[in-house]
């Protein structure tokens, strides 16, 4: 059964990605997009910079972008929106309040008590949040968000280890310089450089990652009680953030029990999660962001490294950060509403 | 006083490294200088592909190559070394038992427990190891050893924060790729690209952090019984290692105690060590590898980003691999030699 | 109707290449690899060091790899070679005395006035050489060359306009780092830094150009009496070369013309041509290497920025340097030989 | 003797460069700096966002940062403008109207004819146009220019080849990011591509070189007549602008001719030129940005790879594009101004 959708936000570098996951797509059908008022009017093609290497699908080229107001837009089972998070803040809750159901990549309202916050294969469960949600807002709409890039690389291998009780994480990443938007990185800044400090992201994996791994009663979401310590860097790469983690459990494991649990969980199946969820390699110099940030469409999260430290497990894990770590995670969460029935 | 020196292995990356920094030094006059067999016998100029922006000195250019041995050198007060480990472990112990006295930046048995390692303005005072040395080898020459690069980044601000009982280290680092020599990484292995794994340095780090901040007794060197966990990155910048470190103490440290024991710590005062050793950035996206890593003609190290995490001190910390963490860790080495009467 | 091949330097850059475009190859079927003696009796995916981002192919990953040698390999109908032209010297003709049929890519031999040196879609008619070749060879097998990658990004785009008269090329090429091989260029060479020289590669532009627009009247081959003159530059770059051309008539030519030209050429049909053979980009900033090297499977001519010089056309190429300008190179040569019906 | 000199958008790179090149000069003092109304009233250090590696100088660190407005500046003897050209368009003439002797880098004007575009070693004779100036505009101050970055790394080689009778010139650029200001190509379009257009750069080097190449009668100048025809392309490189250039003249010249000329030619000796003006690599794989750049304080022309071609001779040539090309360019006029007495 095919829904229509929209893009909030079409035109930057998080949507373009979306349109590009959503044009093929067996299940949604675009019919909207919008935009800042300077593109509003123009047909699609025109307003955006189209910086993709593969061409502007067909079936958006001549959308005429809308402003992005939930009176100028027609009716849409779903919206995905990759609004800049000071623009989402203020007009995604317009959008729910108008009946509109929202899979959010924006940062705003991640860590509000009644919005969920969803990788489907970690933590589906929490949808159940939306009940609370429109108790406590009065919407007919919902609003889903997906976590941080850097956040979803790591979760997925954190909550395949949860087996083991995991009481502390320590993660350092190494950002490609896409997560930060089309212009965020200028080119002076980042060859042959690296930079240690990427604004607000550290604090963003910590909650959200205790967050995600939390539990939900069907009333209210507890978070998990690890604790979680990140330093985040960015480095002259394009595309694929990956990470190096260090996790520490209440039982032990070994390797082969980590990888074990990573090899074998999967969590949930939906149209665009890949089978398996986590690649494990063997060779310990692998994964490497240009080699695997593609598999499976660029959903995949790949590991490897896995070595014993005194205090846990040592591992690498990587994503594509515009695909799994941003456009692939909202149209996973827009899979998984139109699962439970919230389209 | 002037004494003169050579130079092992003085074709290579970390070779011509030495001979920029010797060939000012107000201290040491270049003599002679080695390597492999097929340069034996050719000036220095031809036998050397260049390969630094500056010039290659004059007082080199003309000097011929010997073979790496000692009947075919001239007889010198100190020689340093930057031979392939393969080599050196050959060849260094033979210039030893000759008399000479060696300064080398080589891996090999930089864990032999009758082998100072030696960070000058960390552990000067291992130096006292050399007694044992001799008496237990019988050599008239002695050799010190200077650690790895990735390594020496980050001892000397450990050792700074060592008052408060350090008691644990994770660190992830964001290595420059002329660590590995000058052909060690393709273009194609790491443009648009980060590798999780360099071969034993995690191991490296981890062994070598313990032994120089370790205790000598004046007969035996015990090792700080600290643990450290490293994880290890090549990433697509030129020179300078990146490192982010957690750190733990036994006595809690807030930010303001740890910025002041780094800013306050400067060990030992020689011709090349930097004043202050350490400088702390306060703005938290510094220090980065191409603003930075020339600092102090590359000997000084930098750090920056303090922020408490849950179990105590998180920073970064940068310093030139192949000048502070290389050919620049073996002149100062040097430089305690004479210091210290071994010359 | 499915003909079996064979890969000689089955494990190189370009033999894996070769293998990815192979595999899902309607009309051939890989029967045969080899490599060096090292690699001999291994299945290939422990022969092969695979560096390409898609995963080795199934029906290769088994076959046991072959020392180069006639002797060694089974028999079929048609043998790819992708060896370094110091052994291709050496071993292709005796495969071609053997009976073989071969598609090579190396460089020896290229000039050789009785060796078809071919871009399907620009000289066909060449391959009547082979001919002549086995006239004065006394071969059953027959040796057809592609040029090299640089030439061929550029040559398509001459042919097209030669119809106004070509008279005079001036080229300046910005060729990826891939095309030197996967050790060719180390990172130290090239990060934040471009070569202005690669060996020979200029006299390969100017001398196969001429070959390629020369004219062959059954029994000689007559060089194109163009001038050509080329300046080679090593960029920054993974894949793709980017060339700045400027085209001299005898007759004049508006740039209304050579788009024209250009987008009309189309050569020949064969089942890995790309149709249009050659893009042409309105926009002058295209095309760029990473947005554009990949269309049409890495195998179409790009061109852009087509603006009147003082004395003709003034415009940029582009083609992916390991595809179109070598494997890819070396495919249409063997379609055309099966076309041609001497498999 | 000193003058004193102010810098006109001294926030920017360029006028950071012209800081860090004024600081340490013997005949300068700085003591008035421009900036946007956003910078004004603030301490240098703080409205300046520093970028260079070394510090920024204690001398300006304090300096009130004034509005670009010839009533908010001390007076002073001479300015340097690096002021956006839309902003120098409108305001350098004031500041000449007011009485102010401009050394001016922005591109507006840089074609009036009343306006002198000078390299000092390659036409300093043309200053002579400043008497026009003055009577045709009325003004006491007067206004230099310096030419494009692009421009600048070619013309004095075209110079010193001039004895030959320079007829026709063909150039490629390969230029470094930092050509387009600190923010002006983001990491996203440049990492792994290149860009083969720059807008206005083209026909900024072709008819810049001709004026400078131009002869001047004490009356009027006339632009030489050679044609000169450029491609410019944007490259993954910091800073060094490398160029392929071919020259044809109505004399022949060998190589040997050409190196001989190049070597020889000096032109004027001010304290900023380097000695020689033209440094000639016998190796022809330099000069190389990285390895090359810096020469003599970033102020060397380098040039390699001399050859002859069919039609004259075709060499490289490289200069750093923010010391040689921007401010060490308007630093250079205005130590010809204070020799000349304009000050």
């Amino acid at each position: 059964m095919t829904h229509t959708v929209g893009v909030l936000g079409a035109t930057g570098a998080v949507g373009q990605r979306l349109i590009q996951l959503l044009d093929p797509h067996p299940d949604f059908e675009i019919e909207a997009l919008t935009a800042s008022s300077e593109s509003a009017g123009k047909p699609y093609r025109k307003a955006a910079k189209w910086r993709i290497s593969t061409p502007i699908p067909d079936s958006v080229a001549e959308i005429t972008v809308a402003e992005t107001d939930p009176d100028a837009i027609p009716d849409v089972d779903l919206l995905f929106s990759s609004l800049p998070s000071s623009v989402g803040e203020r007009v995604e809750s317009d959008f729910c309040e108008a009946g509109y159901v929202v899979s959010s990549n924006s940062s705003n309202q991640r860590m509000a008590e009644d919005v969920p916050l969803v990788i489907p294969e970690v933590n589906a469960d929490h949808l159940g949040l939306l009940e609370v949600q429109r108790d406590s807002r009065g919407w007919d709409g919902a609003m889903v968000k997906n976590p941080n890039c850097s956040t979803i690389t790591m979760v997925p291998t954190l909550k395949a280890l949860d087996e083991f009780g995991l009481s502390r994480v320590h993660v350092a990443t190494l950002q490609a310089v896409s997560g930060a938007g089309y212009s965020g990185v200028t080119s002076m800044e980042i060859i042959d450089n690296a930079i240690p400090h990427i604004g607000g992201e550290e604090e963003k994996m910590e909650s959200e990652s205790k967050k995600l791994l939390g539990s939900f009663d069907g009333a209210e979401l507890a978070a998990h009680d690890a604790t979680v310590s990140a330093s985040c860097n960015r480095i002259p790469t394009l595309d694929g953030h990956l990470e190096n983690v260090w996790a520490e459990f209440e039982a032990g494991a070994t390797v082969e029990d980590a990888v074990e649990a990573m090899e074998s969980y999967q969590g949930i199946d939906l149209p665009s999660s890949p089978d398996p969820l986590i690649r494990v390699f063997e060779e310990p110099e692998r994964p490497q962001p240009r080699l695997d940030r593609e598999r499976e469409n660029g959903m995949q999260i790949c590991a490897g490294g896995l070595r014993e430290s005194e205090t846990g497990i040592q591992y690498n894990c990587l994503a594509h950060n515009t695909l799994r770590g941003a456009a692939g995670a909202s149209v996973l969460n827009g899979e998984l509403l139109a699962k439970e029935g919230y389209l």
